[in-house]
């Protein structure tokens, strides 16, 4: 068993191999943060989705007063989404690029460039910031994804 | 061939990776289970989101009368998103928290509590159960994946 | 460092694990394009989510006009959406059936119903098709996702 501990610690002690951890982590951590801004506009905003949720957070009021939307609170979900159908890709192909044997210099470009891009698009969509910002930061994580989906299919192409 | 066949095994052979393996393909087919239910509830409430739909499930009533939302399917459907949204940070996070090397122990103890709390969640949603019922197994969940990109972030920080 | 990345070329060179990460590539280059889609639409259509979109694609047209839902929009929404529930498991589950030392011929049966299967449901979702072509294309890479979770959790089951 230790030998094969072993193997696995060589494969997280791999350079490219860590900076895609630490940025697939970094990314998933600022998609769960959503989660909670979320909650923190539902309940400052008094706009539950669920009828059972009314009654704890909303006390003292109509029920139905509180199941309700609101624009910032859905302006958060759809960022959440975005998020989703962003950073499942670039967990997909990242992983898969990691894999891949590209340039230690090459892999930080891409994972810091998609970081990045993601948290503008984030603080664009919350603030929010006037377009093209939200459109641009989208738009250069996702030719970041598209960029190492090449080199994936490049690498170990077998239909 | 061989030889890179028994390396692969050898992956799938460390407990700590087979213990997630174990529960990864758990909460997944858990969240797969959503779609059945979402099926289930548009088609005994006879509430279709696309006009296609209607005229294989509703037949003899008007097309349109059967495309509308329905709030037991709509709570399917957030509970849906809501394992989107905590179960794709547990797969990353998770299987690189299982390549950090943790003690099997504690691998277990993570895995285990996730997979049980998204269970709860999802009877929390369903039924549902008052309130904090499912607000608790969401935040022992999210705290689980927390706990775990600690741990990776610790393990491989490499910025 | 030149033997650590020995091993992760090996895992690369892998033909089950190579021919994975084709068809996790093209599926997920699949889902992305549906956010072109979206765009196109949202732009085609006038009909956006945010105020702050009208004022870059809808000039000289009131704001408030073109804060709307349209029916195309929503459909590739639904469509999106639904491929991010179903390509997900795909990916966890594929990944670990691909560790989980399948036959090649089995492992390529697969991956190639399943990707055939997703681009089938666009088709089926966009145009749209006649039910129950949607239906059943989903139905496919569903079943093909729960036959690999079966050879994954009887390989590793470790609870």
């Amino acid at each position: 068993r230790s030998g094969e501990m072993a193997k696995l610690t060589q494969l997280i002690d791999n350079e490219v191999f860590r900076a895609y951890a630490t940025y697939a982590t970094i990314v998933l951590l600022k998609m769960m943060l959503m989660s909670l801004i979320t909650a923190y506009f539902r309940i400052t905003r008094k706009a539950f989705a669920n009828p059972e949720d009314t009654t704890v957070f909303g006390k003292g009021e109509s029920t139905k007063k509180n199941l309700r939307t609101d624009p910032d609170v859905e302006r958060v979900r759809r960022g959440h989404l975005n998020d989703l159908e962003n950073i499942v890709p670039f967990l997909g192909i990242g992983l898969l690029y990691a894999l891949s044997g590209p340039e230690l210099s090459a892999a930080f470009l891409h994972f810091r460039i998609f970081a990045g891009a993601r948290i503008v698009h984030t603080f664009a969509y919350l603030i929010p910031l006037p377009q093209p910002s939200r459109g641009l930061s989208w738009a250069v994580g996702y030719a970041v994804t598209i960029s190492m989906a090449y080199k994936v299919l490049k690498t170990v192409l077998y239909l």
